[in-house]
């Protein structure tokens, strides 16, 4: 189980707050749906081995096949397929789903993780490539990453097809094998690489071996013998580049190797990696895939997105020292001197919480420099003692545990007192 | 399945963040867990039917037993109980988990819900019992309902302990099967009440059905035979309602008919109705539970709390019109006139988020009346056109689509413009 004590919670809720902030200011709604899923929605999509592999499926009293959703791509798609006329076009869409899945093959346990998803549907042109990849940068340095520490790597699959059906001739299950070769290059030895390649492609094992170990994409490109209609593929790809270098995204590189698990991926794929040399991982990634839609009967819809890991996320700003420190939401502790004074203590908390100061009051009977201590020991900044003279006279003493200084204001003045107050 | 599209999602949104935004300003901090629980959590507790009935266990694959958890108590009550040493105490928690529970015995369809947790763990005196019914209220007028809009209905476990057991001189099975039926007194007919009763109590029936219908808690007490113990229990209902009384709270009664289900509450329970006529239901409830922690092994612990669910509250605050209108996030979009203004819409559209302002821009290429259009159909209040003109004189007009109006304004005053013009 993952348990999430305040301290825990207080990350992940501001891991969720940045990313709802940054994608709704490119204008992205959030949507949600039940964890639950009807099964045939994955079974739909793909007969692939991998899918089963990581999903639950159970029946419930009713006899349906319920699925703990994987991932959240095939909901979006059956949503938008749902209400395809009534949605205006293009649709921005994002949502932090709970997502399941097993943890590894050998341990067998169903884990629950969070992912932001951010979508655009109905757009062409490279212009939706360009959004979500300059949304992806926006939320890393929203949450305090520099261009320096991150790296876009770009590749498109439309490239790809073309480099294993037009260029080495391969099609069908040769070619889906050689696709999944590249797509794990990175992890496994170079032999096993090459003898899998030279299997397959016999001779020609060393032009894809050389279109892959290409330095940058005019090594690639020149490596490539090309038609029109690869030129214009290719051309795309530079032009996407191009108009991320306009958007000032210039961590930005072409990486042959890219090729993201999905078979949805139809066109551009990217993933984000982590630039530090001791942790050099994929962050995250995303891609155009224009051909969902249809398996779902509804007519296609062009479509970029990508997902965004909580796991990942948090990993990477604690290794960094970027997450903020927890503070209890209570600003303010009222600490009873003297129970006659406990009628007016719960009225000045009442009126502190009704003008926007949340607080809480130590009804505990215990002597008020325990109170004071309790409240220093929970992180809670402030506390107001309540006793006869402060009832009678109306004026109070704000205390600021941390640097135990002294502030004498009226009662009325309070709230904006703490409100106003910085924190250190 | 249950989808939130984007206004559903805003929806349930707010209803979060006004359960977020009372609780914290009570000083209850957040905490969360998977849905994911082992199945012994809730064997352990009971092993009532009840339980098995309206929960999804099944084995995962590394052979656990795994319970979509249909409550978060007893996940509360664990995680609690596994950090019992360190955690100051009182603890003040709340948490808002998605439950799982079968709709009906007879369709068997599995469903999510989510609710509000609240809980004070830590304090014994009614001073717990009136910062959670507080608590309770506050969120109802938080939520736009007036005080004449609900009522508290109060009782005690206690007292209804003394009255089966002490009064009517009940023990085990015959005692909770008259709890059960004094549960259930306003969902089933009077006959079959009295047959019951009248089964199990014989001529004692009398004594029981004249305590359930007393008018008031005076009535109630008046027909109550008691000693010193009785004496102090009632005193304890007594001295939280005049507590409450003195909070503000005045829409209280005691009403000897709420027991609350679980067989884990040990003192006061309450739970709040709808006082509309026409809907005159129960919307939510709580209670103590003093002995739960023992079940995990953990010393025990005093607790009061409540459960708000999502459902029961979206619907009350649809019926009264208390939910507000749906707006998209983003406040303006940009339009692009010529293609050429592109790089200078992209731009200002940056400069426009970097400063707060939640943005989207129209690539579309289409004409601007149509673009114009589109933002006026997605709800988004405010347009800014981009074209030559604009990009050489760096002067931007801002049009409000509801009223037409139009405002001149230079570039670099646009995002405090936009940020600072309310919507109508």
């Amino acid at each position: 189980v993952r348990d999430f004590y305040p301290e825990d919670m207080a990350v992940e809720n501001y891991i969720f707050k940045t990313m709802r902030r940054v994608a709704e200011s490119f204008g992205y709604e959030e949507y949600g749906a039940s964890v639950l899923e009807p099964a045939e929605l994955y079974e739909a999509k793909t007969g692939e081995e991998i899918v089963s592999e990581q999903t639950y499926t159970f029946t419930d009293r009713g006899g349906r096949r319920v699925t703990l959703r994987p991932e959240m791509t095939p909901t979006v798609a059956r949503m938008i397929a749902a209400r395809r006329r009534e949605l205006p076009l293009p649709i921005r869409w994002y949502s932090i789903p709970n997502l399941f899945r097993y943890e590894r093959p050998q341990r067998g346990r169903l884990r629950e993780h969070w992912q932001l998803n951010c979508d655009i549907f109905g757009v062409t042109g490279i212009e939706a490539e360009a959004e979500i990849i300059s949304l992806a940068a926006e939320l890393l340095r929203a949450f305090g990453l520099k261009d320096e520490d991150f790296e876009i790597r770009l590749n498109s699959r439309k490239i790809m097809d073309y480099c294993i059906s037009g260029v080495l001739g391969l099609q069908g299950d040769d070619g889906k094998t050689i696709c999944r070769l590249i797509d794990k290059k990175n992890k496994i030895s170079d032999e096993e690489f090459k003898k899998t390649a030279a299997d397959i492609l016999g001779e020609k094992d060393k032009l894809l071996l050389a279109l892959l170990n290409s330095k940058n994409f005019e090594e690639f490109i020149s490596r490539l013998p090309r038609d029109e209609e690869a030129e214009k593929t290719l051309n795309e790809t530079k032009g996407l580049i191009k108009v991320l270098d306009g958007l000032g995204i210039y961590n930005i590189r072409f990486d042959q190797t890219i090729m993201r698990g999905f078979d949805y991926y139809t066109g551009t794929v990217f993933e984000i990696y982590d630039t530090d040399a001791k942790n050099r991982r994929s962050l995250f990634g995303g891609g155009r895939f224009d051909k969902l839609l249809s398996i779902f009967g509804a007519p296609d819809l062009p479509a970029v997105g990508f997902g965004m890991g909580d796991v990942t996320m948090r990993d990477i700003l604690e290794t960094r020292g970027l997450l903020p420190p927890y503070r209890p939401p209570a600003k303010v502790v009222v600490c009873i001197v003297e129970k006659s004074a406990l009628p007016y203590g719960n009225d000045l908390t009442q009126k502190l919480r009704a003008e926007g100061v949340a607080v809480l009051i130590d009804c505990s009977g215990r002597k008020v420099g325990d109170q004071i201590k309790a409240a220093d020991k929970r992180g809670i900044p402030f506390v107001v003692c309540v006793g006869g003279a402060e009832v009678k006279s109306g004026k109070l003493k704000v205390k600021e545990l941390k640097t135990g200084e002294e502030t004498e204001v009226e009662e009325g003045q309070l709230a904006r007192l703490l409100k106003n107050r910085a924190v250190k």
